[in-house]
C-alpha cells in the first residue's frame, strides 16, 4: 500500500525505509530538502510541501507524522485542511495522549480518521524493527495493518510465551491495537515511565558497586558525611563494566537496557566526560501525573523522575533551605565539621 | 575434576546435573536421602553424611554448599573440622557477604580456602545455565574454574557487546571473579536489589494501565478518594497481558523479567488467587543498608523494598496514625466523606 | 464593614462569627435554612437565596464563598450574574488555583474582582484564628483587609522572629497577599503538600517505635518476611503516646501536628477502631503535579501521597504482579515459605 | 545532688549550667582547660582529668558524658576502671543505641549502672530546656530524676493535651524513661529520623514556591528539561520568607522547624552563600537501617536521607550511568537538545 511520511529525522527516515523494504510505497516530506533527497535515493517519492504530498497520494490516504511533539499540533491542523473524509492521519511521534483525544475528536467531525502510535526502538529500530502501540478507531487501524506489520519487529528470535500457540497474535509480531484514540500514546507513556524506573534501578545499583570501596577510600573521606561504620565490609574494588557484562548471561535482570549499559561501560569504564545531568522527556512526567490523577501509587517511577530533576540541580533551593535550617537549630555551619574537636558541641539536633 | 555438592534442593540438584553433564564427577549429600538417591540415579556418588562425603573425595577437595543461608554457618563449622589444608569450601547460597568476610578469615587460619558465589538463574538454570558472581582468593577461584565454566551459561545466543573481540572473557561466559572474599555475594546482593527495583517499575506501570479505565469506573468510585479530575482522559480498557507480550518485541524495556510477566499475565490475566502479599528475601534489605552505610542514594531500590513491606500491611500503624491525625485537626472521620453535604465543612486542613 | 458569607458549614459559620466578633456585619446564606438560622441568632443578617443576599448588601459588595470546591464553579457563575462592577467575590474554599486563574480572568471582563484565599486552621480556627493565604488584585485585597485582620489569628503568643521589629507585618498577623489571582490557593496547596509530608514523617517514625519490640515478637513472626536479624537490638516496648507527649517539650520536632498526635494517642493508645485507610483531598495531588510540571524534585511529598494511595489498597494490582513474577522466576508460592526445609530450594532469585 | 559532667562543648556546658541553676553541684572536666575554667567561673568544681573528677566526687557517683559519639567508647572504658559498684554512668551524647546495649551489659558485670539519654534542644536549650529520652535500669533512672527535672523544659507554656489532668507526668515535664538500656537513644534516633522527614517536607514545598515563577522564566529555560507545559499557571513570584512567617500563625504546619525556617529566610531571603551540601549525622541512617531490619516501610524518612546524599553529589555515578544509557539507546547527547530541529529524531525512547 501507499503511505505518506512527514518528518524524515532518524526515526522517520528509518521507518520509511522499513516500509519500503516490505514492498510498500512511500511519499515523503521534510522541512529539510536534503532529508527528502536521501529518501528519494532509497526509492521514495519526494514532496516539496504538505500540499504536494497530499496531492501526490491517492485516496484514501494514510499519512504518518514523525515530528517533534511540539510541532504536531500545527501540522495536524494544516493537514486537516488538505485531507478528505476517509483519509487517515497517524501520529507516530511522542505526543501527549491527551492531545490525541482532543485531535481525534476534532478530526472526526471532518470525517478524518486519527491514529496515535507510540513507537519504541531507538537507533536500532531500522534493523530490529519498532515496537508499536496503537490507538484509534477499529476501521482505521485495520486499514493500516500492513504498514504496522512492516514496521514492527515481527516474531524475531524472541521465545514464544508458554501457553501461546497457533497463529501469532499481533502483539507477538510487535504491534498492538491498545484501544481508542489516545490509547497508543498512553501505553507508550507508561512504557517510558517504566523505562525510567528500570534505568534508575540499574544506575543506583551500579553506584553501590562503584562505591563498594568506600572502606578503602575512608582515609580521604569527606568529613561532611557521617564517618563510615564498619569500613571492613566496604573493601571491594568492583569492575562495573565486567559485572554488567556478566549479568547479561543467565541472570534474572538480563535486559536490553543492561545490554546498553554493558556497552557503555565497556567503551568508557569511568564514564569520563559525562556530567550526569540527566534530561527527561515528557513521558516520565505524564506517567506520574496520570498515576496521581487516578490514585495509583508509583513511588519507584516518581523517584526515578525526581532523581533526574535533582541531577540537574533542581533541588538546589530545597538543599539550601535544609542547610539554613541546620545552621539555625544546631549552629551547624555548612562545611567539614569533622575537624571540630570541641567536645559535645557537635550534634545537638 | 571432582566436586562435592551439599544441599540437593532444586538449585543444588540442577547445578550438580550441569556439572556432571560437562563431564565432571559429583559427590553429593543432602539431609533428605531421597534427594541423594535421585542424583545417584543421574550418575553422582552419594554420601550419607558430611563426613562420608569428605572421606569419599580425594585431596585437594572442592565442596559446594547450596543450602539455606540460615544453615550455612553450622555446616561450614562442621566441614571446617573435617577438611584439610588446601581444600576449598564454596558457598553458592544466598549468604550475607558479611558472613563470607568473617568465615573466610576464620577458615584461612586453618588453611582452608573459602569461595563465595552468588548464583542467579532460578528454575530455568538447568537449561540456561547460572550466572555466577564469585569472590575469594585468586588461587582457589582459579582451581575451580572448570566447574564455574560448567555451571555458567557460556556465550549462548547473547549478542556480543560492541567493541569486544578476541577470546571470550569470563564475564562473557557467565562467571566473574569479582574480588576478594565477600565480593561474590556483594555483587549478587546488589543484583537482587536492582531486581527489586526493576520488578517494581513494571508492577507500578502495569498498575497504571490496569486503572486507565478509572474514568469509566468513576460512577462507582469510592468517595474516600478525591474525585477523579478529567475523567475523559481515563477511558482506556487496556489488556495488560497483551501489552506485556507486545513490549517483548523491539521495545526499550524488553527483558527477562518482562518475559516472565507476559507469561504470568497470559496464564492468569486477572491474577486471580494472588493476594499481593509480596515476600522479600534478605538481599533487598542488605542492599539498602549497604547503600545507607556508604552514603549512596537509592530512592528507587528503597521504594521497591518498602512497597513489599507495605503489601504485607507493615504500614498499618503508620496509616492509623495518619487517620487519627486527620480526625484531630479536621474532624475527618475515617469513612466515605463524599456524602457530607454540609457546605464548607469538609476540608479545612 | 459588611461582608456576605455563602456556605455556613463549620468553617464558614466560624469565620462569620470571628468577623462579627470583630465588629463587622455579616449577611449569610446556606442551602440549609437551619444553618442560616443559627448564624442569625449570633447576630448575622440571614438571606434565603443568593439573589436575596446580593440585594440585601450595599455596593460595593464583598462576598465570601466557603463551599465545597466541587460546587464553587456553579455558585461563582450564578453570583457573577447578580453582582455589579466593583464588587468583590472571595473564594475561601479549597479550590484548585488553576480555577482561580480562569475565574479571575472571566470575572475581570465583567468588572468583578476575584480574590482567592487559602484558609488553614481546622476545627480550632474559631478560637485560634485562621491562617490566610491571599491571591488577587491589589485594590480588592486592600479593600477587604479589615476582614482578613478579623479572621486571622493576629500576633498571638508566637514569639517574634529574630531580626523583625517595628510594626507587625501582615504575615505576622496571620494573613498575606501572596500574589495575583491563584497565588493564595497555590500557596495553600503547597502548604497542604508539606502537611502530608510532615504527617507521614511522624507516622513512619511512630511505626518504627511501635515495632521496636520485633525481637520480642520474633517467635510469632510471620515466615513470609525475611527472618529478623540481630533480634537482640529490637527488644523495646515503647509507649508511643508518652513519647509523642514528651517530644512536645523542647524537642526539635515540636509542632502542632505533634500536639494532635499526642492527643490522639493519649485518647486511644492502640488506635483501636481505625482501619488506616487514609483519604486524600486534592491539594496533595495538585502539589505533586505542579512540582512535576516545573521540574522540582519532591520525593518526600510524593511518597507521602503514595502511602495514602497504598493505604487504600490502590497498590493491589502492582503487588499481585510482583507475586506473579516471583512465582514465575523462582517458583515462589505466595505463602509462608519458612517451613520449606528442602535444602537450597528457596531463593534462587 | 552532685553530678559529674564530662565534655563541656556548647551542649555539655549549657546542660551543666541548667543543672547548677536548679541548685545542684557540678564537677566538670573537658580536654580543653579553658572550657573547664569557664564553668568554674559559673560555679562548678573543675577537674584536670577523669581520675580527678572521679576522686573529687562522693559515692555513689553519677557522671554525665556529653562528648562526640566517636570518643564515647574510649571514655566509657577509662571511666569503668575508675568507678565503683553502684556508680551511674550516663551517656547523653548521640551514640548509636546498639552501643548502649553492649556497654550496659559490659558495665553491669562490674556493678556500674549505665543510662543512655537522647537529648534534643540545640542552641536554644539553655533557656528552653532539653527534651530527654532516657533508657536504662529503673533504679538508676530514678536516682538521677532530680537532674533530669533540672535539665528538661518542664511544663513551660505548652498547652496541656486534652484528657490529661492531675499531676504532671514526666513526659509532660520533658523527660521520659522510655525503656531498658538503649531505649533512650533508640527513641532519639527515631526523633531525628522524623526530623529529617519534616525538614525535607518544608524544603521541598518551599522549593516549589521558589519556582512558581517558572512560567515567567520560561524564555531562559534550559533546553535540557522538557518544555514547561501550561506556563500560564506558573506565573507567581512568591516571597518564601513571608510565607514561612505567615504559616507560623494558625496554620496546620506551624512548628519549631518552621520558626527556624522563617528566621533563616528573613535573615537571608535568597539563602546566599549556602551551597546546599547537606550533611547528615548518624541518626538518620540508623533510623532507616532499623526500619529495614524490622520490616517497617519508611519511604518518606528514607527519601529525606537520600536527598541529603544526593545534595553532596553522591548520586554522581548513577547519573552518569543514566546519561550513558541514554546515549546508547537514543543517541541522546548530554547537552541541550532543544536546538535540534531535525524532525522526529529526538525522542525514540
Amino acid at each position: 500500500m501507499e503511505i505518506g511520511m512527514v518528518g524524515l529525522g532518524r526515526m522517520g527516515a528509518n521507518i520509511a525505509r522499513r516500509i519500503m523494504r516490505a514492498g510498500h510505497d512511500c511519499v515523503v516530506y521534510d522541512v529539510n530538502p536534503a532529508s527528502v533527497e536521501a529518501l528519494v535515493e532509497d526509492g521514495a517519492t519526494g514532496a516539496g510541501s504538505l500540499a504536494e504530498l497530499v496531492s501526490t497520494m491517492s485516496s484514501p490516504r494514510a499519512i504518518w507524522l514523525m515530528i517533534p511533539a511540539g510541532l504536531t499540533g500545527g501540522v495536524v491542523e494544516e493537514l486537516a485542511g488538505l485531507l478528505a473524509p476517509g483519509d487517515i492521519l497517524i501520529d507516530g511521534g511522542n505526543s501527549n495522549y491527551r492531545d490525541d483525544v482532543r485531535r481525534a475528536a476534532s478530526l472526526k467531525d471532518r470525517g478524518i480518521h486519527y491514529v496515535d502510535i507510540g513507537t519504541s526502538g531507538g537507533v536500532f529500530g531500522l534493523e530490529r524493527g519498532y515496537c508499536l502501540m496503537v490507538g484509534g478507531p477499529d476501521e482505521a487501524v485495520a486499514a493500516i495493518e500492513p504498514i504496522l506489520q512492516a514496521i514492527a519487529p515481527g516474531e524475531g528470535d524472541v521465545a514464544r510465551t508458554p501457553g501461546r500457540d497457533g497463529e501469532l497474535a499481533p502483539e507477538e509480531r510487535g504491534y498492538l491495537h491498545c484501544g481508542p484514540s489516545g490509547a497508543g500514546h498512553f501505553v507508550k507513556m507508561v512504557h517510558n515511565g517504566i523505562e525510567y524506573g528500570v534505568m534508575a534501578a540499574f544506575a543506583e545499583g551500579l553506584n553501590i558497586l562503584e562505591n563498594a570501596d568506600a572502606g578503602i577510600r575512608e582515609a580521604e573521606h569527606s568529613a561532611e558525611v557521617a564517618p563510615l561504620e564498619e569500613a571492613e565490609f566496604y573493601q571491594f574494588d568492583i569492575d562495573t563494566a565486567k559485572v554488567s557484562e556478566l549479568w547479561r548471561r543467565g541472570s534474572v535482570i538480563s535486559s536490553w537496557l543492561l545490554d546498553l549499559t554493558a556497552a557503555a561501560l565497556h567503551a568508557n569504564p569511568a564514564l569520563d566526560g559525562l556530567a550526569g545531568r540527566v534530561s527527561d522527556s515528557g513521558e516520565g512526567r505524564w506517567t506520574v501525573k496520570a498515576a496521581v490523577d487516578i490514585g495509583v501509587p508509583v513511588p519507584v517511577l516518581a523517584a526515578s523522575l525526581f532523581e533526574r530533576f535533582a541531577s540537574r540541580d533542581e533541588d538546589r533551593f530545597a538543599n539550601q533551605v535544609l542547610s539554613a535550617m541546620r545552621q539555625q537549630f544546631g549552629g551547624h555551619v555548612e562545611r567539614p565539621v569533622g575537624d571540630v574537636l570541641e567536645a559535645g558541641a557537635r550534634k545537638a539536633d
